[in-house]
């Protein structure tokens, strides 16, 4: 367990063809709760905010089409670690907080865990404890709670402030809709992208809003589901 | 953080008029991953298992129409200390492993937080810190779910085996819905208790299974949700 470097340090959540569709809203509410950064959604884009509790308007997302290209950009974009969530011969219990630097959590899909393409793209691997018999995994909203929750205890990130019984939430920002997602094409933005660094990255949540059919029900699943 | 002390330590789960009913299920699934002894339920009895992939079968419930009767049987029965989970002003990070001995940590519904009632039963209180600014408050779940696990830290349950990826899942108990269900009907075990030391409780996993409307309708709802 070793002292938080004193540079801003981040965490942010991968998520590669999760399972099921409502799983990104709780997971969006949880990661929101433990300052990540940044969701970054790899393969299927179509999910919906069930769960989220209004707490995607205030995440960042970005897509990519393949876990290559997420790492691509989470190493030279963001001089991320790739923390593995799953119970390999490696892992490190979450409780010794095997973090360096600011780190994205991979998260395995609920039925058969990380795969061996998502496992290929991780720097190390953390598992949760667990002491009862009655179930083999966790549900991976609150496998990634806790992952989230010890990693920021880890980088000693600020304690929101309260208002009576609750966190203060922050202000929704204006007119969310029609600016917060990306303003081309997402294929010309993958484009343009790999001819300057072979990254294809698209920020939803930036951008002007011209009317890209797929982006436009990304953010229909986005903000009414 | 005090050392925990040598005797034999347990957690259980106290769930007051849960507001969703599938929240049972997911909360079962990490009740027995973090090696919860009990569910105890108050108040209304119908919930579904959705979620918790078959842990159900693993776990005990008891169940009390009040709160005041669930206390003295958590007192009186089980010494455990009451834990809050819930942002009051005297409550501690769960980071501090506030814990004395055996613990039943209560959960606030999700909308409006623990009530003034459920808060006089309480001993002490614990909260999660937060992060970020995007929500109020966690998922009942993801809440129960690090306090558990932080009880098992500091209570040093030992880790479960692993079979490959997986924590090894125990057999499940043989002829389960005959068997695991209260034997006599609710009203006549709630006389009976009552008349004893004015506690009524039923462990619905123990008895041998006459057929108790209520008991059954309770049954189908936990294996068939």
């Amino acid at each position: 367990m070793a002292a938080a470097p004193t540079a801003a340090l981040e965490s942010l959540v991968l998520v590669h063809n999760v399972a099921k569709r409502h799983n990104v809203g709780t997971l969006a509410r949880s990661a929101t709760a433990f300052g990540v950064s940044e969701i970054v959604l790899v393969g299927r884009r179509d999910f919906n905010a069930f769960g989220s509790h209004g707490s995607t308007s205030h995440l960042r997302f970005r897509h990519f089409f393949s876990l290559s290209q997420a790492r691509l950009y989470l190493k030279e974009e963001r001089d991320c670690d790739i923390c593995g969530v799953e119970i390999t011969d490696g892992a490190i219990s979450v409780t010794q907080h095997p973090f360096k630097k600011s780190t994205a959590f991979l998260l395995g899909n609920e039925g058969t865990g990380l795969s061996e393409k998502e496992c290929e793209i991780c720097d190390f691997f953390i598992y949760i404890p667990q002491y009862g018999g009655g179930t083999a995994s966790l549900n991976v909203t609150v496998a990634a709670s806790i992952a989230l929750h010890h990693f920021g205890v880890w980088a000693g990130f600020p304690e929101r402030s309260r208002e009576g019984n609750k966190f203060t939430v922050a202000e929704k920002p204006l007119k969310q809709v029609r600016r917060n997602y990306c303003a081309d094409s997402i294929e010309s933005v993958i484009e343009e992208r790999k001819s300057r660094k072979e990254i294809a990255a698209c920020d939803i949540f930036e951008g002007n809003g011209t009317n890209d059919l797929q982006a436009t029900n990304l953010l229909e699943a986005l903000f009414d589901g």
